[in-house]
């Protein structure tokens, strides 16, 4: 058993991450890290969470001893502890935005801080197995994708890359109330958030950005000026993206599902067909995507949980991958129904 | 005091619209008329309604002595009954969409039934006062439009008529539950819809070619071809329309807001601002425009209530119109907070 | 028209009063005040209510001239301002808990502060006007009921009164989120909140202590042992009171309904059927009574909007009769089917 | 392995039945059946699970050969095959109500249609193995409890047969709208049960008469007399049951969490503490038990998921008991934190 520890274990991602790791075949939890909940147990903190239940919380990360470290703060936190950890010969799988733009510049821009860790930057993999595979293997630090760009880069990539797509593209996402995390706020407080669907991150989501350089990385592809809109709805998991592109001349969108489909084909995690519901990706690593045609123009649906392959389950997915293990060890549970 | 009847009164939009009428000024419920629910009292079909408890449904609005109908029926109903009501001299509202597209062959196309009256289709006004006043005014026959129509031609119909727009505008749309109707359905039911969002009316929606049918009665302006995708969301009231359009070469978006507030000076109901909330809407006649900025390219929200602007409260506008009152009469109670 | 002020106008139980004094026939709001939104307009902080929207909120109640303030605010607010409100002939309706329970020591117990206004407590009618009308009418000061209490009391008080009930009452509470206030908690966050039903106010809710005086005001009963447990629902907006009192030996419940009946004959606002739903009262003054059986034993059923009769409108209720208004005034409007 | 069939594949138990097998380590499904989507595969009905995809399912359960065959059906329908189930040497374990209640002709009363298999009765195990274990253990047939009694016979039970209660117990009962199953009804109509608590299953729920006669079967104590109330709120997952019992004299409640801990100190399902939130139960076969105090009275709290502990984990607890397996086998996944 490799093992593992999560820093900000008392987050919704940090939750999430307990619950998976506390039936994972091949991954153990040994240390759990929270500023707040110190010296509690993570059966005080996370109830629904059995297996670890005695195992007493930590204010920091300097003693942990293990394999794989998650990290699930927000910014401007993981920086401080990553140089460190990774000195100690820890893996790394970091939730948190510090190592997604390869750019401190950028990061500065986007983020209103200093980068205080640039020299890492460049060798951190941008954890999108489906994508970047081969950088994940070789990883040290993952920068887990957040949870938009893992919904949108999963149907946009493919297309891009093949050359399928000219001009901008528009991604109309909507989102659970439980991806803007645990901490109490005005547009999460209930009354304010059940009877409405608010639109947000005008004029720049830090997302956009974030997808933009994923997109870069790619490599050799046209430009794809994405055109961002998340919505809060009342939900509390799960993110669907409603994306329009338009195919370039010559190309029929009518192609598409079997270009993510093979695309997709070695995946275990992706699924290509009709309209899906959100109960089917809840607590799993499950992307699901439908092409479907409006007045005669293509629409990519991308569906998954916010909080699982847009989260959780794709740390662990990396975790695996960096660790050698099988890709979908402890991740093959299926979603709801209802 | 004018009289009205509702036809089809044990639908949401005949809920809607009793509840409208039984604080209305000047227009007084006289008839009620409900296949289903013939022979109990308006007490008993909407007990939220207490002005008319008394009033017993009828099962036929053959023997109705009105000023103004309005039929909120499925399609194919209310053009049975249209015919017979104009030659009794009785203005008509027509909340379901036998009237609303000008050529019948297009209608059977979009509804797969022959039209039975398409000699009143031509006098028929397309009831969104804003924008076709004028035809209302005069009108003996209204097709009240759709919800989605109404969300989405308030905020495009300006900008194609002032040429600022080019290419095609995507619409998505997300909309409550009681859109669909009080007939219980699949799509409907509580454990399929309070935990997802389901993109739905593709390939072909039917608001779609009432919204063209609109877009070209406003005449002289270059075809605005949309792509129109409605998403079911977990509510019951309201819909917000995400709309992005792309300006002209030339055009900054920036001097959209201003376009707006001039286009709807005189307007009671449509108001332009910062980021609406759908409660606000709830109830009312109300229609919140807002234009933000993603990545440099614009975004117009527009919000309303799918039973009230898109719905019972706008074919109470178009009486008022019609029958020569105050366009605003018995519409002016504002919404909720919350 | 009687001139008012709302002190506390950014809350939700502020917010709807000025949403029901916007059409209000009688009462024309002159002041808003709000320490935190001081200097903005009504229209910036209640974007849905529009005929106030030029009106300037002010930090202090200190120069309102006015004929009744209605006090929208927490423990501990309004006794600050009560002596100089009245002593400047302004009426006073306190929606807070600082003038509920007569006994001053007693508020020091449930609310952990001591009431440094005990001279008024003797003369503050307890304004659920269908049960103390005479005291409301006489009254300069009312305390607006709780909203539970409210919901409570209706179904509760008229049993008591005829001695129908022994032994000791259940009341089930289920609320929604609204009641809680505007200020984000945890419990209220929407992630929290939306997938669950939470019981709370154990072992002693505030509301118990207020119940047991206002029954007690009543005189002459046998006393009436409580067991209230509250429960937090997905819901913004209504309280479902679940009743489960035993009748006393020899009488028969199923005479409860027609003793409602008869209790509020004379009430516009008190209505005794079949199983109620929570919107029929949104937004309005209405309570819904129903009288079922289980098992054999009568359960009784109370619906409100926590907003409305147990808030803002039973407020304006409470002015109607002080001011010497049609008790109903501005207060008719119905509720919603869907 | 051994090898199941579920009877009823397309309902939400039958759904739920699926998820849960896909991922048991010693139960395999090898036969899917259901009337209405026969000759599909497992992957169309249930997208989610991913296992079986390929399974076709089957009309009728004639040629099913298996160990065990759970029945998930609506009254009626298992007495139909069980007889032949049972002859084939097939293990069964009903979903469904028709062999709960051990006297035909109540069932007769209960169900309104008369009882076509009397002989299976007597010999059904009642499958709340917290409370009858053994007779699960020896039984060809199990009666798998309905979701209400499931989270109310838990509190109740243990108290009873201590003797620690007197007098009339309340039950009030919140579920989500899963389950009253997959067919579109008008109570479980989006917009009629999204913005509500709906009371029902007034004068006589069908899962009081099952409750008696569990609590009968438990023998020897005396009779509690139940006041069962379940009120339907918006969620879709999950029970939560208010239980209002007097102590006897002499009785101090404040032992109760001890009594439950040390009743079910052998148990891996039921949990004492504090207030439990739905999540935590949702999709496994947990029951979180809690006692509280209001007004010096004790209230326990019991909460579960509807479909979990209240159906379909709860039927595979009870096949895993049958077969001679681990009693949490395939079972211990935790729920989710939210």
């Amino acid at each position: 058993m490799a093992k593992a520890a999560v820093v900000g274990a008392n987050g919704y991602l940090g939750g999430e991450l307990l619950r998976l790791l506390s039936y994972h075949p091949q991954i153990e939890l040994t240390a759990a890290v929270s500023r707040s909940q110190a010296g509690k147990t993570v059966g005080e903190v996370a109830p629904n969470t059995e297996r670890f239940s005695d195992l007493v919380l930590e204010a920091e990360p300097d003693g942990i001893d293990v394999d794989v470290a998650f990290l699930a703060q927000g910014a401007g936190e993981a920086m401080k502890v990553v140089p460190s950890l990774l000195e100690r010969g820890i893996r790394v799988v970091d939730l948190g935005p510090d190592y997604r733009l390869p750019d401190p510049a950028e990061y500065a821009r986007v983020y209103g801080r200093e980068h205080t860790d640039p020299g890492h930057l460049a060798e951190a993999a941008y954890g999108l197995p489906e994508l970047f595979g081969d950088s994940v293997r070789r990883a040290r630090l993952v920068a887990n994708p957040g949870c938009y760009p893992t919904a949108t880069l999963l149907a946009v990539a493919p297309l891009a890359q093949a050359g399928e797509i000219a001009g901008r593209v528009v991604v109309d996402a909507k989102s659970g109330t439980s991806g803007s995390g645990a901490q109490p706020t005005s547009s999460s407080h209930h009354p304010e958030a059940a009877l409405t669907v608010t639109p947000y991150g005008t004029p720049d989501h830090r997302h956009a950005p974030e997808m933009a350089a994923a997109l870069a990385r790619l490599g050799g592809t046209a430009e794809v000026p994405l055109v961002f809109v998340p919505h809060l709805v009342p939900l509390v998991r799960g993110i669907l993206c409603s994306i329009y592109a338009s195919p370039v001349a010559g190309v029929d969108a009518g192609r598409w599902p079997s270009l993510f489909e093979s695309r997709y084909s070695g995946s275990k995690f992706v699924r290509v067909g009709g309209v899906p519901k959100l109960p089917w990706a809840q607590g799993t690593n499950r992307c699901y995507l439908s092409v479907q045609f409006a007045g005669g123009s293509p629409v990519v649906f991308s569906a998954i949980d916010n909080l699982g392959k847009g989260g959780a389950a794709q740390a662990i997915q990396n975790a695996n991958v960096m660790l050698g293990l099988d890709e979908t060890s402890g991740l093959l549970h299926p979603g709801f129904g209802v």
